[in-house]
């Protein structure tokens, strides 16, 4: 009988490596083999679960010289955004679960405290590594926790500004901190931005600057090899002489770049970093994403991000899909818009394939700006290109606009400027867990005065929405919309300006009415079918706007019915807060209305499907149905866990 | 008869300049005087106001050239935070109106869009002068408003994030734009970080660099005097070779740097950048601040704000104050917790003096952190410090705290990090109008989850919640305290814990409870004084928790009275809709409670007295008195507007 599952890699040496203790007693050359047994592994363990690929197989040998010199959990080493994080996690005693990442109650895809005390510090949004590392480091100097702090930072993430400022604030502090700057030219999609180009031109050749002066403050911390005169030192002096300027302005000894895939680079470049540094280090170290596995080194993205995948071939099992995904079909309608309308523009911060804006850049480069991750900067650049006359569509996820919070409230909403939010992964994105959720939107945008936000039900609803943004240009206007695919329904040709602040009725029904903002439309649906087969048909409606609020249909539902639900993808103090707060101003309460708001719990729901997650959350069709019963009294039918 | 109002000064020339075309005519000679005039008027106006004095001083000259050189309102003239713009306001046609500056219905203290078309982009908050810019530039080069963007920006301005991620951007983008880096070596505080340090060495004689290769691309964009080979061309000859390394590398031209209260200097400069520049170019001038006025000048603040004072002596007029400002009890509650717990520190972001960091940096200066224009950077880097067994204090104004609300998300609330923090200006502040408004902090953080959220009543409650969360170290903490003095109510010599999510009961009545979080408790004690005079005694009680909340009380007080009403000084989506949201839940609504919560308006109020803009946003005692007489149907009286 044949074995269903992929065979294994044979990893001797990594079998024998439990945790990072256990490499101590390693020669540089068993590191060798076993960052090339790390490798393999990582490949296989990702070609069943599917996952971040390419990040992980970049800093496969850096992983290893990282761990090899510092000494792990008393050093804390953080892995900026934690894409890369698998061959840590194999490291660190997480091996035996490597094969249930991004999957229910398997390892987090990235690094997480309650995971490991090897992840002193959880990840996902990206450049926050240098302030952490900063405070262990300083921390460690007032009595704190002890140990070194080493912040591993890719050059994308090294682009957004809370990483200058933590290096600005690190170079002032002088204290002994590793920064290594992971530079594969590639962050999710290819960098942009001058930081980017300065450090492309390190090693394009450039004539050197003032080799002495770049130099200066390295000697004492030049590795072996440099001050042995090896040939591979030549090469160093080159790296140090021409790229550190940038970084030493700031307070940085700099040291590279080198190459990180070569560990008779890594290793004594980190170990006599380790054994001297007396302030602020940057490591410069050059990598390939994807090293080591043909497929992905040949992927535009450099396998960034894959699912499941047969090792030999690389090949992705790809799941069949019906409906278009909501970011496809909000792509496509921006640029139905922008053919008519040639002062739309379009914003991302670094993720023009994860937005749907690479489609727009096809068909309109000069109207697309990728600005780098960089999301207050995304904002308030769209808030002067809208006050310059443009009809900006800043694009960005849920979770990533809290980025841009203070640009959202200080530069466009009391500036009242027509910029578009338009609002990706709102809600639970399933395998990418709590830290890519899109829970606080709505509740964050809906309080301040002048905004509009809406909520599309569909990927019809969505199209609607785009040209509901285009028209309206005398403030600012967002709509949000989940990660994933829409629901099949049929597709409007062109999307038609919906009138501010008016939701839909779906169905007429009796005694309860449910009220609806945004995707659990169907779920909401679902529950009222088999509500009606026990004889009870609930009202249906569909809010579209959680600001301004129907009230005229609010008011009605209320008023007309023994209990009002209201559901929403999204933590309170959003749709079913404003909702709550129109009948206590209008007295409905007074006299007795059974208000409910379904909002997500008060807890952070770990990686699941996320259907999974909306099971957990209390949102699927069944809890809505049983919610129903519940609050007219009717004993509970149906319910599940 | 003596005239009561101070005199002002002579400004023949001043007097025919109403809006800049009048200065196109002006010689260079008069320009000068110009200059003089305008600081003179300037002077006098903030005597009578008071304000952000130093600030605007020390751009006097600079203000001048500008308008000398370029074309507003075409070209767009944006001035970053805005502190400095009163003498700009000066010359486009506020003059008339300047002493009015940040009173009820008087001109903003800052730019701003709907005060005039010379405003092209409002400010407050810092650092997002590049950015808005920048759109203007692309929006101008897309078939949107034409004219050049001219940002101009303090050193600590630069040294956010935001600023270097729009820099990052612009010299990606190569269009042309200029910034301006007005250098004063001060922001409110003296600056801190190495981009200061960095910016420091560059007049502080230091050898050379690479000369040629740091005044490369600059060559066809010198300045006439620099070509002709003068005596100040190679002063800047110096300042360019020296300094522009930074943001060259960034992909800026560099001028500079340049003294800024020299014409001689400015005018040739910014005519000849106007004239030339086909890129992004950065213009670095140094300024005093303050200049001109030896008051501020010896300032240690540089007159950075000033209360009304007499312009020959410089004596300001103070206000007698009977109790202490929170931001002092905060203060020293905080020292003396951290005189028993060495694992306390301090984090404030560039502002020591308005956070009262000053007075705990004086007592222990090794656990204050002064991380410079940098909210993203402190939220993260407190995270780290938490994450090493330090006990964090990040203390930022409500305001700024929106800065870094994905920080506190992600890096703080998910990992449940023990953070406090303490959140001065709290709710309206008066003068600094809508953008200092805080506002949203309590429906921000009160939806995370293991969050717990407090709101000081006064000072005495405000001593308890500083040792309350010196003690809380399972999680994130943060209490809010508002702008200005206290109620001078009896102080605890020492802060106790107090129980999490318990609240206190101040006075039992009947038929309706008064249910405050904050310091509205005392004009809620003001309206149940009066309403105690006319036969209804409400009961009252302060939540000090809105997360969690006192669940027992708040239904206790739901099930016992007609009439429920929540008053807090902050916008839906925070205490109220807490309140309504277990309400909901708990089935209250379902047989009829009277309901309401009181929370700020859906709508930016401008300056004012705080007083005035609590009585605008419908909070002072008589309109609380008002709306108990409405909710419980009495005869409405005593309402006022």
């Amino acid at each position: 009988m044949p074995d269903d599952t992929p065979s294994r890699p044979k990893t001797p040496l990594l079998d024998r490596v439990h945790l990072p203790a256990d490499m101590k007693a390693l020669s540089d050359r068993e590191l060798k083999q076993l960052a090339d047994e790390l490798r393999a592994e990582t490949i296989s363990a990702v070609s069943v679960t599917g996952g971040h690929l390419g990040a992980g197989l970049g800093v496969v040998e850096l992983t290893v010289a990282l761990h090899a010199t510092f000494h792990a959990p008393r050093d804390k080493i953080i892995w900026d955004v934690g894409h890369q994080c698998y061959p840590h996690k194999i490291l660190t005693g997480r091996r035996d679960r490597i094969r249930t990442l991004r999957t229910e109650n398997g390892l987090s895809g990235f690094t997480k405290r309650s995971e490991s005390p090897y992840d002193p510090f959880g990840a996902a949004h990206s450049s926050t590594s240098i302030s952490a590392a900063l405070g262990f480091a300083m921390a460690a100097n007032l009595g704190g926790d002890p140990g070194d702090a080493v912040a591993i930072i890719g050059d994308g993430s090294m682009s957004a500004g809370m990483a200058f400022e933590a290096m600005n604030n690190a170079g002032h502090l002088k204290k002994r901190l590793f920064v290594i700057l992971n530079d594969n030219e590639m962050s999710i999609a290819p960098p942009v931005g001058a930081l980017s180009a300065y450090l492309s031109r390190m090693y394009a050749g450039e004539p050197f600057q003032d080799l002495k002066s770049a130099a200066k403050g390295m000697v004492s911390l030049l590795p072996e090899p440099f001050q042995e005169g090896a040939r591979r030192a030549k090469e160093m002096l080159k790296g140090m002489a021409v790229g550190g300027t940038l970084f030493e302005e700031l307070g940085f000894s700099y040291v590279g770049p080198i190459d990180g895939h070569d560990l008779d680079q890594l290793l004594p470049v980190l170990r006599t970093a380790q054994a001297r540094a007396t302030g602020p280090m940057l490591i410069h170290v050059l990598t390939k994403k994807g090293k080591g596995y043909a497929p992905a080194e040949a992927a535009r993205d450099k396998g960034h991000a894959t699912g499941k995948f047969d090792v030999l071939t690389g090949v992705q099992q790809k799941a069949a899909s019906n409906a278009p995904s909501y970011t496809k079909v909000f792509a496509q309608s921006l640029i139905r818009e922008a053919e008519t309308d040639d002062k739309i523009v379009a914003i991302t911060a670094a993720m023009p394939d994860g937005t749907g804006l690479d489609l727009f850049a096809a068909r309109f480069p000069k109207r697309t700006f990728d600005v780098g991750i960089a999301e207050q900067h995304a904002v308030t650049f769209s808030a002067g290109l809208a006050a310059g006359g443009m009809k900006p569509f800043c694009t960005i996820y849920s979770t990533f606009l809290q980025r841009g919070y203070d640009q959202v409230v200080h530069d466009v909403a009391i500036q009242r400027l027509p910029v578009r939010f338009a609002i990706d992964r709102a809600g639970l994105v399933g395998a990418d867990g709590a830290t890519h959720a899109g829970s606080f939107d709505v509740a964050f945008l809906s309080n301040l005065p002048g905004f509009v936000v809406m909520a599309a039900a569909d990927e019809a609803e969505l199209v609607h929405m785009v040209a509901t943004a285009a028209a309206h240009n005398s403030g600012p206007i967002a709509f949000r919309y989940p990660r994933g695919e829409g629901t099949g329904v049929e597709m409007p040709t062109r999307g038609i300006p919906l009138e501010i602040g008016k939701g839909r009725m779906i169905q007429q029904g009796s005694r309860v009415a449910l009220l609806s903002f945004g995707t659990r439309l169907s779920e909401v649906q679902k529950a009222a079918e088999s509500l009606t087969a026990k004889g009870l048909t609930p009202t249906i409606a569909d809010a579209r706007f959680a600001k301004p609020l129907d009230r005229d249909l609010i008011l009605t539902l209320a008023r007309s019915h023994e209990a009002l639900i209201t559901i929403e993808e999204g933590a309170i103090g959003g749709f079913g807060s404003h909702v709550a707060q129109l009948l206590a101003d209008e007295a409905i309460f007074d006299h007795g209305l059974k208000f409910r708001s379904m909002v997500l719990p008060d807890t952070f729901i770990d990686h699941a499907s996320p259907e999974a997650m909306y099971r957990s959350a209390g949102m699927d069709a069944a809890q809505i149905e049983a919610k129903v019963l519940e609050v007219l009294g009717v004993a509970v039918v149906g319910k599940r866990a």
